[in-house]
């Protein structure tokens, strides 16, 4: 009997559909999934092609960082995870790619202005970029910075991590979350989207304005407020 | 005996086109197939993946907006469909997408200028871009009032929805359509391929200049006019 | 007995490769296949899809534009092959399509600088541009003009076609021809890839310079000239 | 038995991976495979396509640039590769393409600055570009001359093969080496997605800064330094 069977396979399906959705190549992305309930998630081994993943080599990390389970390495950006799910109380998933668009807004150290619906439908404010990380925080325990840097800039910024499931490390990359691993990757997929449109429209009109605040509203609830009336299910 | 069987299928076959022509990732587009004579149009329903969709979970909806046949909830696009199909008379099909070249010229609020012959062939005009909507029709029926918008550039710049099959809503994306669903479908497809081109144009060339006249003419008239001669069906 | 069976299947063939090579979506592009003995050349039909092609369906059209066998109608654009064949002895196959970048520098109204040895390996010179047409040349036979506009502006600017196979047409498109239909096919993918470099290059350096004539010369003659040494034919 | 077996099947392995990682199309780009202790190595016969590679036909030379063994001629850049087999000592595969990002910097005669840690991971530095090479190199054996004035440009850098295995050829494109063929190839994949990525970060801010140095080299030394810990085995 495994205890982490479920969750193991979540994490797998998760990271299988970073190729598929062509976020990273090689092995430039993971994906975790979290069980509150255990303090558990299980997280792609570091370094292990896509191809190559199965649910029995996820690996089963605590929140201390401390390998609950697997006979791998974890991804080397587990610390960030573990950060994120201690601070950000109801995520359920991460996810963390080098996909092109994103990283290049990332590298530019720009937020990512609202200039359309296809972004309020998933976030009804600008994708915020994190300052660049300092030497003394790089001296620590890098990768555990690198979540303290998001943890702080949602501070800053009075963001809430429950809306608000992107976020540009500067210099770096994408970080998404979401109720589950797959919705982390559905983030994932939709900030790559979100951030090549945003750049095709600079290039088009280098003055294009935000979206105005009447019209992010509209779409932000539509799909996620009280009165949502998008897709199938209630809320 | 389903009276809306041809319908459906026609409705299906153009949804599941999106994917293939990759004018949209996850739920992000939607097509109708209208049927005249009937009084009703069968649309994707909302928030359904496209491998999921069949003829049978098409949704059938009248004019008003009722739904007439179907179990699932139609698109939250649907009540724009619905004052396309009243206002345009002869149209048989409307695409909405969020395909990234088009939904990026709606971001820049600019209208697509005719730079070549891949778009005379399609369009004798530039592709139109609508008035960002206002804070009172958002509050009012925001799809309703997207369809009200589009309608009234129409007016405004007296374009002829028999001639113009295309036009980008402001700050959201596309919508097209044409005699039948899977004609629709091909002017998404064509509009996101003039808008790459159009992109493309401007960053090799930003003083490019739009075709002259009398090249935009030639060109729609032997795809469009009462002479056409391309293909193989006399019109 | 089919005494153009060979000519057809080598038109299909080529217009086959056409989608595979990404090189037009739907009906927008077309391949030829010319027999200088029989002084007839089979075209794709007009507005036939790629998957409906066959070797059956060609159409074999003599130098005056007279249909010499087949049921359909030829390509819209045989007239423009029917100049280039008579104007350009020694060419056997001419492609023309809207692939992207190809277009996008014909609607820039630029030639396309040799700015590196991709381009030299295939072109000594810049990728010649035509004027635009003029309302009595487009008042006349447009298709034929066409054709006319390119065989002028390799007389203007003394370009040998035996060397020069590709050419933009101002506000239009590429055409180009090879010593087969498949070989024009091969510079008809071949230049798309140079006009996407020379854009993506200009768009990391608005000022790079063309490359040196001395390094042109020697990737041109390691390909082309007497004492070619790529590949494994001799020549 | 066939004594380079192993050599030719190791180089036959990379060069088909040319195409499924699209960094070439047609023939346009080679890979080789180096044995030290024999002193040659298999490469790619010139002008043959991906799809007609096999094994066998992968061509064995040695370091004076004589055929050890096999029927075809060697690639055409044969003397490039020996000369950096020569010169950077402990490398044991080579990489040459026209992959079109890459070749892009090279034509705008720029080396790739390290704007993010995608980069970092890969090369602590930014990524070489030659100069243009004379007149007088050119007039000598052009493919020698190649490999020279690489070589050239890492004495003038300071830099070691060993750490920073890719280098663009101005006006050309890219050359990449690694510990084996394969891991050439998969340098060739890295530079073309920072190239990439280099690219759409300058047209989102065309002043967009280097990575600060701390973080530069924290990325390498995770993955290359001693105490490095990306990935599952020790080095």
């Amino acid at each position: 009997m495994d205890p982490y069977k479920t969750l193991r396979e979540e994490a797998f399906e998760a990271n299988s559909e970073i190729p598929r959705r062509k976020l990273a190549i090689y092995t430039w992305g993971n994906v975790s999934a979290f069980d509150p309930a255990g303090g558990v998630f299980a997280i792609k081994p570091s370094g292990v092609g896509y191809d190559a993943l199965t649910p029995a080599n996820m690996v089963v990390v605590d929140l201390d960082g401390k390998v609950a389970d697997g006979a791998l390495r974890p991804s080397s950006d587990t610390d960030t995870h573990r950060v994120l799910y201690r601070a950000f109380s109801g995520i359920r998933g991460i996810i963390h790619t080098h996909s092109a668009y994103a990283v290049s807004w990332a590298q530019a150290c720009r937020p990512v202005p609202v200039f359309g619906t296809t972004h309020a439908d998933h976030a009804a404010r600008e994708i915020p970029c994190t300052a660049m990380m300092s030497p003394q925080a790089v001296q620590k325990n890098y990768e555990l910075e690198t979540g303290n840097l998001i943890v702080e800039t949602f501070e800053k910024k009075r963001l809430d991590p429950a809306h608000d499931t992107m976020v540009l490390v500067a210099g770096h990359g994408p970080f998404c979350w979401g109720k589950s691993a797959a919705e982390s990757v559905y983030h994932g997929a939709v900030l790559e989207e979100i951030c090549k449109m945003a750049l095709l429209t600079l290039s088009i009109n280098p003055l294009a304005a935000t979206l105005p605040e009447h019209i992010i509203r509209k779409h932000w609830e539509r799909k996620h407020g009280s009165a949502a009336y998008y897709g199938q299910v209630s809320r």
